[in-house]
């Protein structure tokens, strides 16, 4: 592979591949990764001695080692299968296939709500035993931006303002976003991280559709149909 | 251990390590740290067939049983050795034995200006091929937050607003912060990410130490001089 790969435009793919395919993948690569957040946990949280830390890391080396044997050589991009199935596996707040991600899993309902029930775990920590401040920002940019393509309005983010509330806790947690209204090529949403207790971080979004994109989208329109 | 461990109070530590000791378990777990965060990658970009995933994963969980034979039950929190070295090892942003940390290793010059050097490897993806806005986020909180305690004003994120100037590409990036004002209880920092073009996402914050923290440090005060 070339430098291509980091051509962000190269990287917005459509394979073709089945929904049956896909789900294959899903089957394989999922648990995978969710055993890598185990992992990730497991070496923040131990207490074992020399020895065991070596032999651990021997055998997370040799599992790397395995696992690189055939390997993309860069970012994942984002892939669309036969049917449409989009897979942004590689995204860092929600990629099926990335281990940083909680993941989240975001759910849509008929009024335009955007939403997720989501678990953070001790690798999201900022102050000592909340949420980081910047992993709510994470929740809720990508929270606030899938809003804004369910509304028919996709975007990159231009401004994100996030207001703290109040503390957030490490556990469980809800994300909710919805479209608030659209100003030419700006597109504003709302939304909010709660716990049990109501909500703890507020945010506002302003996502534009970059022209490149804008221009991207129109020649593959272009290309297909030709 | 009992729910105290989710109590964030509870979490600040003095456990008077000493250097040495420190040291001594930067050297450990840096390293496994390290390793797993290739596995991150490695999991991501893998093309291999079903039994090498199988492979790899059996070897995954070995590891992280391990690790898990004898462990803290839930967040890092963040502790103080003997000489006031602070360990935030569990910072989601920073943390050194945190996997899913870049990690940012600030740097403070002498004119008041935070700084890191630091790189994006591909599970910080969000738009195809470009680092995540929320990872931007994850990163500037950060970064202002250390300045605002650099300047002598710690706190927690009030307000976080971020200006996505143009898209922010995966690789070597660099971030800066520097107090601007204080407000009372407000302190208010500015800064940015960029990349070798130029600046990419520009941030304002607002931090703010909360009353609990405050009426903590001064009964920590009280208690160690007693």
């Amino acid at each position: 592979m070339t430098d291509a790969t980091t051509d962000p435009q190269l990287l917005y793919v459509q394979d073709r591949l089945s929904d049956e395919e896909i789900q294959r993948e899903a089957d394989l690569y999922g648990p995978l990764t969710q055993s890598v957040r185990g992992l990730i946990a497991a070496t923040l949280q131990t207490e074992v001695g020399d020895a065991d830390v070596r032999r651990a890391r021997a055998l997370i080396e040799e599992a790397a080692s395995l696992l690189q044997g055939q390997a993309i050589p860069g970012p994942y991009g984002v892939r669309w299968g036969a049917s449409g199935w989009m897979r942004d596996w590689g995204n860092a707040a929600a990629g099926l296939r990335n281990a940083v991600a909680p993941p989240l899993e975001m759910q849509y309902d008929q009024n335009g709500r955007t939403w997720v029930d989501f678990h953070l775990g001790p690798q999201y920590e900022g102050p000592a035993g909340l949420t980081h401040g910047g992993v709510s920002a994470l929740v809720l940019d990508q929270v606030l931006g899938d809003a804004a393509r369910a509304s028919g309005h996709p975007g990159m983010t231009g401004t994100l303002t996030l207001r703290y509330r109040r503390p957030t806790p490490l556990g469980d947690l809800h994300a909710e976003a919805r479209l608030d209204r659209v100003e030419g090529v700006k597109t504003i949403v709302t939304g909010h991280i709660a716990d049990a207790g109501g909500v703890c971080v507020e945010a506002e979004g302003i996502f534009i559709l970059p022209r490149w994109a804008r221009e991207a989208a129109a020649e593959h329109a272009r290309v297909t149909a030709g």
